[in-house]
């Protein structure tokens, strides 16, 4: 039964599992691990003491591999909803001996191929046996070329375990170190991140440095197994886990990974306990894995309710979307409804007019001099509104300029206008701000023109355009904006943009509420833009050159992309942005840009990685170039804008 | 004029350039050097002082970029065939200095756009400044995308350079040594490896290491700018190059690389010597530079005109076939004229089957015992011609059978055996050699089955198929057949895949003539078959994986993919084969094979390559699969087959 009905994402997490021995009577090894309260079973499919190569030979056909039962000791639903398929863990395809090699992978295919004819959902696939796993790659990459629905679970430790300890194979390595995570990478890329291959992790009683597990939450990771011996014994008798142990539990929960319970009970818990008996009272016999069981349950009840913001933006999670091109296109009602609910944004910006009036009419003056503020960009008018929520807070008098190029959200704006009674206050104008010849000149000039990479909607090109109507000490609000980024692993945007198949979808900046995702180093500042800019060599050009280095104890790792954010400066202090370190709380407008890149770049431990991104501009469009340097060069990506740009 | 007409490819090495300095009068710049003796001038087209930033402002259309004389100063074909336009060796797109970037940008693009205008057939594009030259190749990029036909020429100095002496930029590298071949590396990554991009090298007076110099052999080396200060000066005041120089240069002309002369005259030569007078009577100026032209010609004339095979394979110089499928199809009578003529493959399979008759039937028994000798896949008879005059030559009696699958083929060979006289001696079988029902064992069974890569045309299941009618101490010849593998730089030939823009392409081995490659290590040995082969655990199933050291002064290097040969022992110790240090002298059956790689791979100094292969068989094919998994995990090739097979 599932672990909880705590209200978050309607996950896998909540179903948990537990690892079994081989066992030829399936019904009641199911049955006995149902009843002891799992949901499924991760369970051997064929005896362990199978060797192909020493079945009888000559007996055409006789021979049949010695599964757990025909297909029909559990019905099909039985088998799919609460089967596991375990590979046999003796399986090594790249063993020095010919013989282990060649009977590994005779039975590797004939269990997955039973599995498949049993329409099981996945099977755990063993730890590669040492750090070279090519020829175990290839034959699992051949299995997957044919494979409908399974996932193969690729088990993996969750540590840096020593490769010595491991029976001693040849591998040239310089430490004696193995990453496991490295193990993985190789496998996974000799596989080309193939979508149904994802990882199965066992947690031990120790664990690696925060930013080395920090990897694998840009994985594909399916199950964590924890094991017995990785838990400790609390005052009471009862297995528990370390802290470090527990947050870990609950990012797993929180990526809908799912935990699945391995080994022999190490606690004896005291006799005569009050549940012991109700359980003896049920003439059933308790699962002796069940202290177990209802640890990880009790974690992940304990886990807070999701706010209401994230239950909403939980569809979007690592979905990819095209930016807007408010400027080439007309947004729809919905979008303007959707940004429009976004208090925490306009509540910034009403700050930040707040203290622009302040600062432009004193106390003393308020009641002579009327401020001229036009809302460039104006939509259906929530920063009218804010402009003269501000005005009212500070006492100042205001006249309204609201200028809007879309014709459609000008009908809205002018019911808006007669429904509040703001004739007198709001001139309406139907017009590009970068065409309009405006009567007179503003104090202050209010936009929200942003991307989710700042610039990325052309903001800057757009009140370029404006400030030929803002008074010479005129103030624009925002009045200058960064954009930031960060290297990212992601492979589940990575599969995602690679299912296209073709190179615009590489090329193309995307956005993305990022979830499954590892951040591998601060984010750091790339354009700025300040408003008004009055520079005779002004140009909106970009170019920078990063380079990130990522913490020493992470490890190598592979970068699938960029992660990009901006933070915007409405007015003197008052900021507004969703840069992770200094997001603005609750607002939801925007998600981060991400840059992929068309090939994968891995970094070893120790090594800088250099970023160049470069910000185009043409005659109708705007666009970025990026490209990696180092560790090794990657293409230029969208030279000239032949995928993906922005249109003036 | 061309430097000579030596009996050679008809290449672009014939002709030499001159570098000229910046001349407002390009005819008679251009007057002067062809009259020199040059073929054609790499010349600046823009005058060296000009900055787009120092061009008044404001004068609206009326800055013409100073520009040596108009487009009609030369006629078309002038411009086209004699002048190289030298990009402004100012330019320098990655300084600190934001200003002289963007200068560097507009000049570059300006020089460009007015060599296309001229059509000029190649720019020589300045050295990059720094080891980071991103910027640079975004913008050179950007202009490749658009370029019709031009080529571009990046100067790249042919050393290993102090990066200390300059210009000190701030580039994060460990040694302070910048190995050009990296900068040119990571360029032409950033870029591509776009075919319009292409290396000038400038030669100077020190040289590095054959290994560091031997990777340009792999790369699209346009020109060789040879610098006057790299000549030393002969016993006669004369210029004249170190031995080192003279063989690399003859390697250039064997490869078409231009030679440009460059620099200011260095050697004063003996006044009143018979060739000057000579030149003063004709009353012309003689170039200041001619001696070192005539000493360049002097080289190209001293070298060994082709043999005729070298030019018989001219035409097929990096040139992509399909390997041939002869069990799949059926060759057609044009190939099997080509391989009859060689006569080397025949002479080496006479000694192997006069061998194998004398160690069968000893002197004294030799006109009582007839050997039976079996030529599977007979085609139009050549071996069957070996066999006979071995025997002739050996004095044993011989009863052959030639056993042809090829129907067209054996119509052939019935009416040789006719012609020759041979319808005592030969029974020729229609048949396929797997299924032929023979009607007697024999002592020798001859085949040439052997492909590129030895048993890429199946070789060994065809064997496999035809040692039911061997005697158990029969002879196959060849009696065995190893294929070999190396690394190889050939970026023609990537390119070439890349063209196809497809999966398929980047997964299929192709037999070719190397030539502009670059061999990084000596070749290893893959996979071995014997025959006959009476093991019980037969399987012709194989897995190899092997480890690479390129030699350490090579620097880093690009791995675009592996060449491929072999090795067979006909009989004892005759053997026949292409692997590049055993090659049998003379013969042309046989060009390597090439598995490319999707993802060309950097491997930096010092560290291994490892490669994998599989040969997999399947019911209806027979396929290899390959990967590299060291300094980085390529995918896997080919998995299952399903780019390319050979057909059983």
């Amino acid at each position: 039964m599932p672990l909880g009905e705590v209200v978050r994402d309607k996950s896998d997490s909540r179903y948990c599992g537990v690892e079994t021995e081989f066992n030829d009577d399936m019904p009641q090894l199911l049955a006995f691990n149902i009843n002891g309260g799992f949901d499924f079973v991760v369970s051997p499919l064929m005896d362990p003491s199978y060797r192909p190569s020493l079945m009888v030979a000559g007996n055409n056909g006789a021979g049949v591999p010695p599964f757990a039962g025909s297909d029909l000791v559990l019905s099909p639903s039985q088998w799919s909803s609460h089967v596991v398929g375990k590979i046999s863990s003796w399986i090594d395809l790249d063993s020095e001996d010919e013989i282990l090699r060649k009977d590994s992978e005779i039975a590797l295919k004939e269990e997955i191929a039973w599995a498949c004819h049993l329409s099981l959902q996945a099977c755990l696939l063993p730890t590669p046996k040492g750090a070279s796993c090519a020829n175990y790659a290839r034959c699992v990459n051949q299995i997957l070329q044919n494979l409908t629905n399974m996932q193969l679970w690729l088990r993996i430790p969750l540590e840096k375990s020593d490769n010595d300890a491991m029976n001693g194979n040849s591998d040239h390595l310089s430490g004696g170190q193995v990453d496991s995570w490295e193990t993985w990478n190789s496998f996974r890329l000799l596989c080309e991140h193939h979508s149904q291959l994802s990882i199965a992790l066992d947690v031990l009683s120790s664990l690696p440095s925060s930013n080395s597990i920090g990897r694998w939450f840009g994985e594909s990771v399916r199950a964590a197994i924890i094991h017995t011996s990785s838990f400790l014994t609390n005052a009471r008798g009862y297995p528990c886990l370390s802290k470090r142990h527990q947050k870990l539990l609950s990012v797993f929960f929180n990526h809908s990974i799912q935990a699945v319970v391995s080994g022999k009970p190490e606690h004896s818990l005291p006799t005569g306990s009050s549940e012991l008996a109700v359980n003896h009272i049920d003439g059933l016999q308790r699962h002796p894995l069940r202290p177990y069981l209802d640890y990880v349950a009790y974690l992940y009840q304990r886990m807070d309710p999701l706010p209401e913001q994230e239950r909403f933006e939980l569809g979007y999670r690592d979905f990819l979307q095209s930016p807007l091109q408010p400027l080439m296109d007309n947004l729809e009602a919905q979008t303007y409804e959707t940004f429009e609910k976004d208090s925490a944004k306009y509540i910034q910006y009403q700050r930040a007019v707040s203290k622009a009036l302040m600062d432009r009419v004193p106390d003393e003056e308020a009641s002579m001099i009327t401020t001229v503020l036009m809302v460039v960009g104006a939509g259906r008018g929530p920063l009218v509104r804010a402009s003269l929520q501000a005005a009212e807070e500070t006492g100042r008098k205001l006249r309204v300029y609201a200028v809007e190029k879309n014709p459609n959200a000008v009908v809205t704006l002018h019911s808006l206008v007669k429904l509040e009674g703001w004739e007198n206050m709001v001139t309406i104008v139907s017009c590009d701000m970068r065409c309009w010849d405006a009567p007179e000149k503003a104090d202050i000039l209010v936009s929200e023109l942003l991307g989710s990479f700042g610039d990325n909607e052309l903001s800057p090109e757009c009140l370029d355009g404006a400030q030929r109507f803002l008074k010479p000490d005129g103030i624009s609000i925002p009045s200058s904006y960064t954009s930031f980024i960060q290297p990212v692993t992601t492979s589940k945007l990575y599969n995602d943009v690679k299912s296209h198949k073709d190179l615009v979808h590489f090329e193309t900046a995307y956005v993305v509420k990022l979830h499954r995702v590892a951040r591998l180093a601060p984010s750091q500042p790339v354009f700025t833009f300040t408003h008004p800019e009055y520079s005779i060599t002004r140009s909106n050009q970009r170019y920078m050159k990063l380079q990130f280095e990522m913490p020493n104890d992470t490890g190598s790792a592979l970068v699938h992309g960029f992660a990009g954010y901006f933070d915007a400066t409405l007015y003197k202090d008052v900021h507004l942005g969703i840069e992770p370190s200094t997001a603005t709380p609750n607002m939801f407008s925007w998600f981060p840009i991400f840059f992929p890149l068309r090939t994968p770049v891995q970094v070893p431990p120790g090594s800088p990685l250099e970023f160049h991104i470069w910000r185009c501009c043409g005659s109708t469009k705007v666009w970025y170039e990026w490209c990696v340097t180092s560790p090794s060069s990657s293409p230029i990506h969208n030279s000239n804008g032949r995928s993906y740009w922005v249109g003036l």
